[in-house]
């Protein structure tokens, strides 16, 4: 007789700070039971096998339209690779056209991921200048499971600071959460005007136009602006100190401001954009990649938890793409993937090199994100909460490739990089999606969650 | 047939960061099950109850000799008013007499509570001057399952800097983990005689002879002592946000230094020490009570952990010794009570005053004093924990009182304080110690616990 | 035989640290002589008094043309009062048209002072959006004796970030120094909007718009460009804190930035905004008076220097101009006057209380601002500078009234304040423009004062 | 017809911010006239030197007792070398016997001094353990002309806590300045023990021993006790930015904190103690050179004022004395000489080399120190100040070495250091103590100078 659908046996179960031998139960795509001798349906044996909840991943771009651009990996081959990864749920954007309403643009957005992803999602409503005339149908988001809201600092539809603190105060109002991509466009333009104007025109002058004193000053404002408008505040990508000592600064004040970093920036420096031809152009992301001395500086502000987050920023254009635009930095699309590979990253260079508890590992991929962002049946391995779940393989050797990737894009700046450890099996609300690291899943099989605080 | 000897069944289940409907079930004193509708031969109804792992007290003080006195509360009594306030682990002290092996001590001493405990305890190895040159003995102590030891700052058997440094480094070696009262004695020592002298003799002297400045600066010595050494260290009974301040910063800079405040300095402020008579000495304690805008620094560094833990420093003299000393604030011996409802005075007025989340309470009196003091198989409910669980009431109406506390002592500071939410039972390895409200257990029931980092 | 035109005889002079008893002698209009026992033309007996440089305002706006008014004070009227209370050296503003040449604009606005201004006075050249195109004017500028360049962040004229940038780094490879009026005017702009749309129309709602967090954050934000562009920076009117501390903490990082506040930052209170009718409105100026809290902050910076310079701002429009936009906050025009008392509210107000030394209100009101500000002559008493001298009588009763005061402009707000100390005699250039109080002097007396640095 | 004794005429003088081409006038032995033309019945042309007023070295050991050994400089030499460096003023030590009266001390000492001191001269009091029971002679002491108190925090002799701040809270109301040696002497003693015992006792393990953490630690907790004892407070040789560090955030909260530095910090470093031999040994002192990295965070808090005043701690054991007990670094000695070379290594390195202005590197050696000490008439030229004065050739090259130098021992850290600029002249109270490089003075003619706030 079987209790349960299916059951993880004998794993090393990660729950919050506990670290326990169990077998995890299923039943109707729910963690049901966590305990020892179970039975199930089907039972997988996780001996050696470290099983942890699905990781979630709060900032990707899936079918991104930059321009005439799109990202490389829409809603099926991004997330098919975010689930070989142990992925199984992403936040991902919504944009309304100027005169759309935002409650449409999610709708559209919705159809579009509906069809083809593979794991759960969830969207961030972006606020551009031309919402703010919208801000009255902010509840109505939040009301319909989209409680987080992107607001850029940098690019041409960037929010002016009296924008940026409307826009704040109306979520407050509605019980939303904030976030900010934060750095100073006005002098990002001035220092890219400079250096192309003097001929600098190579991938190199790219970090040298996005100073990292400039991002720090930008994050200070966001924290100024959400502190006016008593509301908390999320900050993406954060690249550097200077970001960090000001999140920190304001954390020990009691305002509640979250902050997330990237693969790229905790493991990649700025020396790769010295590399000639298109490699140089490759790594170019916003915020840039920094000096490598900043990358300690994250490792620690993530382990004693001043970042909580680690997410992608996931946002792959072709090489081709990042070639065509080679004579001026400035218009090389910007992003890079990560969204497989991040799990895995995070342990072998975070547990693996001793900066992360196998607690903290988790927390910072897959419980934090999840709560800080709404997500609340997700993210921890507890029982009446979706059975998102990944059998980690603590020793299982990959070294990544373009070829051992799935992402749809043909270039990855981790090539080369020797792992330990890497997803065996990927469940979603108890499905299989990965079987001995293989995907098994079907295109559609994700769904909309609808997220509230 | 039943799987388990007791479910819990249908309590609101608080593990780490979830909190989730659960049945949770006891086997062997472990906790073997966390899932629905498990059976077990005893089977609990948990409706409308909380589920936490037993609180963890790791600052008592029981049958503590000082001088001729002895703390009113003994093993056995001060062990069942923890059990019937939800505390199933204490730590307590062993103190060395200047010839004798650390070891002995430390086996005299756990005779002692051996008999008598109803709940399990630990101890922490203080190290007074005479120790200095058992130094060698600390891994001894450490392997004996004793990893924590404690150092005093303050009273004839403070330790001097350089002492304090030749501990840490010894305790570093061994893989321990240094415990301060930070406070600056010499300095103490010259206020007091200048207050004696001038005929300051009452009760309100006795703050005014232990400046907050002071502590803090205290606090900070060790910080930079501890670096020194290269260790860890763990701050006890912080009063005052000019401790807070400087664990803060040092955290900030990546040093692992850890803080705990408790129920005094929270709820309580030095206005006490201004009432006639004995009232004004029976809050006497060190560090001593503060003005209370210091309380909602203390209350905010719990809820973004700067402080880790809230313990209780439970340390009760008779109201007669208290008041034996009153023509001398500084002859009063020291320490108040709270060891039975430290747990739901953190509940009434963290949670229930939207200072704390479940999670947060849970954490600060729970998990994180377990994980902090090597208690490796307590503070959760995660499956192969110690069953140390507790039912609680959140609806509970208790009106705090010598009538209603069971610690052996005749007086309380928070009597008339209306708390809501009260433990309605408590076990300790799967066994009974409290059945709703009534304590069901024996003396000598608890074990010794053999802590490791 | 008379070696000195001019001997100001027995006075107490105040030079730097020192403060000595001695004669200053005056040739040439020149100080020719620090010494006892001096022999001149003319011999005054300053027994009893102070003898000080003349007093510098580097912040001035005479004949200031907003939109269709006009400041009540022409560079006579304005001049004058300066006069009578010390101040021998002002530093107005120049504004070029869209489309005139800076050295043109200067050029108009010199000519404008010379046939009337009474002391000498120099110019910061004012950069607004119009004139980024001219930056490559900047040079001769500062060749033209106008180093230093104004910038505001607020109004519709203000520049954003990349024009403050580009504008520091020209101004950095001229030699010149930036200034900046530092308020966030995005933010501004929502919250008056926000104000007016509820009908919060009263003066009271000023201050309420322009919140003093903000303040500070461009503040840091400018300090952050000038650490970009490698340029000392200039803050001006600080009204709180909030700036101090971003000031002290650049400061204390080796960064050269300096910051002034005023008189009515010091003195005044935004409880002013409350009284009914236009006397709610007098007080309207930008950044707004602050909470009485703030003023223990800036002359605490004062003392220890974190601040630098008392200047005035003085802008004063009639009351009338000020009475008519009484239904809308936002119109009413900025400004009030103080030019005249600025120099004597110090000494009584800092000296008199006991906040500043004699040498700190000189070193304050007169050598620090003349320092700043390239006025290489002016602001001490040294042999070689400029005869400007200032006789004050320390016990000279005076209170504050428009019948009391020169400053064309029928209100002040310091109205019934009563002083203990005023200028006795005033000397420019070794001659008289007051003498026992009584101004002396003639327009188009004052010169053109070359600055560089 | 002469008004003047004496006129030094045509030189660049330096007065406070202003440096100016003047005449200074002396007269019975005061400055009594800074002018053009000025006559006297002896004129020195100055023209191409800089005139400035006498240096003020605040911290000397002159024919100073540490057990049988006794620096080679006596009152006679030592001053001697001082002027010829351009110090006309200095501050030594006085020390109590055990039962000795403060004032018996001070007169014994005063005694020594006044046969044979060429420069002027006052003493700060030393308060020890057996001086505590005096502190109530401590106004005695201010009021025979001796304000200012020296406290150990190490060596055997060195101040607990409590006694610090008694002994502050004594001097705060005699209106005294507690001056403090801030190290954590427990802290070091235990560190050298453990050198020892390993066998390490070369000179390279006495900056281990004596780590900047913990000189950092030991400044905040005397800026703390300052602040307990509402005093301000003036530390000692500060060699590290961990102490900068603490007073600038105390001045920055408004504290009276001051604090020094000598030469050895501000140019030699850590490395000379790997040197074999003696070598090795010359350079210890307390606290030790620090790595070459802290001498720009000293230079820049020179500049900017978090560090107040250059002296020297000039205290000269002979190389024998040194070498003597080479076989245990911590018996070595401590102590390092430049009584005569810091006025001008203080020109070379900072006017010369950019660190500092003019007029910084007056204050700081001159005029600050004679400020922050009570030496109302020292330490500038102004008119009715002594004519302590220093004719400084800002071209005379010279290179430093035993045979250039006057100091009486037998070595220099400064050997083989080529400056730009020495003293020619040094006269004090206008008498010619050094003329053209050589000296001229004679012994007993230096003053006691009774200093007071």
């Amino acid at each position: 007789m079987s209790d349960y659908d299916l059951v993880l046996k004998n794993g090393l179960v990660v729950m919050g700070e506990a670290v326990v031998a169990a077998d995890v139960g299923v039943m109707g795509g729910k963690i049901a039971g966590i305990a020892h001798h179970l039975h199930g349906t089907e039972e997988i044996d996780c001996q050696g096998h470290i099983v942890t909840p699905g990781a979630v991943d709060v900032h990707v771009h899936l079918q991104y339209p930059i321009g005439p651009l799109t990202t490389g990996d829409d809603f099926f081959t991004g997330t098919r690779a975010a689930a070989l990864g142990g992925t199984t749920t992403i936040i991902d954007f919504v944009e309304a056209r100027p005169q759309q309403p935002l409650l449409d643009a999610l709708h559209e957005r919705h159809m579009l991921a509906a069809e083809r992803a593979v794991i759960d999602y969830g969207f961030h409503m972006t606020i551009t200048p031309t919402d703010i005339p919208k801000l009255d149908q902010v509840p109505a988001i939040v009301a319909a499971g989209c409680p987080s809201f992107k607001h850029y600092m940098a690019y041409s539809f960037r929010l002016h600071d009296g924008e940026l603190l409307q826009s704040f105060q109306a979520i407050r109002r509605a019980g939303g959460l904030p976030i900010v991509h934060a750095e100073n466009w006005d002098v990002i333009q001035a220092l890219v005007r400079q250096n192309l104007a003097a001929g600098r025109t190579e991938p190199r002058w790219h970090p040298r136009s996005r100073p990292a004193l400039m991002e720090g000053e930008a994050a200070g404002r966001v924290i100024n602006l959400a502190a006016l408008a008593e509301t908390p505040v999320y900050i993406f990508h954060v690249s550097c100190q200077a970001v960090v000592e000001r999140i920190a600064a304001a954390r020990a004040q009691g305002q509640p401001v979250y902050g997330e970093t990237c693969p790229q920036y905790l493991l990649l420096d700025d020396s790769l954009f010295e590399q000639p031809g298109v490699a140089g152009a490759l790594p170019i992301c916003s915020p840039p990649l920094r000096p490598r001395s900043e990358q300690a500086h994250l490792w620690a502000a993530l382990a004693r938890g001043d970042l909580q987050v680690i997410s992608t920023d996931h946002c792959p254009f072709w090489l081709a793409d990042k070639a065509a635009a080679l004579e001026d930095f400035s218009r090389i699309p910007g992003g890079v993937p990560s969204i497989e590979s991040r799990f895995a990253l995070a342990y072998t260079f975070g547990v693996g090199a001793g900066r992360l508890s196998l607690s903290q590992w988790v927390a910072r991929c897959c419980t934090t994100p999840a709560q800080l962002m709404g997500l609340t049946h997700k993210g921890q391995i507890a029982v009446g909460y979706d059975a998102d779940l990944v059998v980690f393989d603590p020793q299982w050797p990959v070294t990544l490739s373009t070829e051992t990737l799935h992402e749809n894009v043909d270039w990855t700046l981790y090539a080369g990089r020797q792992l330990t450890g890497w997803p065996r099996h990927t469940l979603s609300r108890g499905r299989w999606l990965v079987r001995d690291g293989a995907f098994v899943g079907r295109p559609g099989q994700g769904q909309f969650v609808c997220r509230h605080f």
